[in-house]
């Protein structure tokens, strides 16, 4: 059944106002009546199958009817921090990171980053990759859309967000370094319910400077297999893992 | 070091002969000179350090210096046969697919392809996906190219190949069906050496009578985390977990 996120002031007692572009799609792609169902999610990641009470020219009214019984949320909340890579990368990445149970997103300006974002840039493109997340959403099915957080920088975002566990993706980390650090002995230490971030460098990957303060910051580097993985596939390759291991591997058989 | 793909029939006592889009990528590209060095793989899987001997107009003549000691193949093989998805969408498979370790990739017809392929698009399309899995090997550092086979149904691919173990990727799987079977215990079954099979729809998914089909061949129906994937994410998802698994999991740490 389709699915919808509809804003908080948009809920009312008992019904959901549905208006803009999830109006136009109720309507006029799913040409949906009175009567029919549909899913509406609430900000809170709760979601409720909702019947059509009326529909007008610029509102679809929906009656709750009752609560999904259902968690398609990843048990941890992982926070990707990717740096600002070239061309559309950034679409794909946000895409698919959220069929793959992402969190949210930060956009990172890092030293090796070609592609500068001014003010108007950054507007725009958040607003595109925003669009792209609550697609994404309905699309998997997820209860909750991560969130499209401004660009910053390592610096700013350490600061300001606190993490339980900082991981950091780095091409240079090979077999023969495995022993220092792994993805296997990061992932033994986390908890459902923690708060990770993973930072993923732009094409040319991680500036010295970026590694050494990342170090000092105890974020720990590690390796996503034994290939060296383009920078928009690294973060398909954590998700695909952490969920593996989250959801398939532990999960009662 | 930039590493290139070179037929068999190029290697020559202690040399290797380097033509074509190699040849333009070498001198005009990467603009190496007589005296610099690069990797050449074999079809055999082997990688060698190569120095550039002499280069004229259609030919690059490298020696042989030394084998690379490196093993970044994954340590299993997965063939991933995929139904015939819209638009470019087996390009972004391929080339991920090829980053994550897949060992050959077999294009399917299936019930609900919309797309059709005849065999001049067939050709045309091959050609491409040849191309993307050989660049995608030397970008990430692959001592084989997974081989693409020719457009198959799941019908001839069966009884034509053998594999150790047969997975299908499928959307109606939920949570409470995972006692049936899970990716956990398929996983579980498979060791290093053996030849897995991952089946995965077009976008409309699988039929009733190609599920049945697969069921009674004795394939084993499994699920890839908690949300729904698109096409084109199923393959990546299943071999992240597969490298992360056999690569970072069970390695020795």
């Amino acid at each position: 059944m389709q699915r919808y996120f509809i804003p908080k002031e948009n809920w009312q007692d008992n019904q959901v106002i549905i208006t803009d572009d999830d109006y136009h799609h109720v309507v006029n792609v799913m040409r949906k009546q009175e009567g029919n169902q549909i899913i509406c999610c609430n900000p809170n990641g709760q979601a409720f199958y909702c019947e059509i009470n009326s529909i007008n020219e610029k509102q679809v009214v929906c009656n709750v009817l009752e609560e999904l019984e259902e968690n398609n949320e990843l048990p941890i909340h992982v926070t990707i921090a990717h740096g600002l890579p070239k061309g559309d990368k950034l679409d794909l990445i946000v895409q698919k990171s959220t069929e793959l149970g992402m969190g949210d997103f930060v956009p990172l300006q890092m030293d090796r980053s070609i592609v500068k974002w001014d003010h108007k840039k950054e507007q725009k493109k958040l607003l595109r990759l925003k669009k792209i997340a609550k697609e994404a959403s309905e699309q998997s099915h997820r209860s909750r859309i991560p969130a499209i957080q401004g660009k910053q920088t390592i610096h700013t975002l350490l600061q300001n967000q606190e993490f339980d566990m900082c991981l950091v993706a780095s091409e240079y980390l090979t077999k023969d370094q495995s022993s220092q650090s792994s993805f296997r002995q990061a992932i033994d230490k986390i908890s459902p319910g923690q708060k990770i971030l993973l930072i993923i460098g732009p094409e040319g990957g991680l500036s010295e400077e970026e590694l050494s303060f990342l170090h000092e910051q105890g974020c720990l580097p590690i390796r996503l297999g034994a290939r060296i993985l383009r920078t928009e596939t690294a973060p398909l390759y954590a998700l695909s893992a952490l969920s593996f291991y989250f959801e398939e591997w532990r999960c009662e058989v």
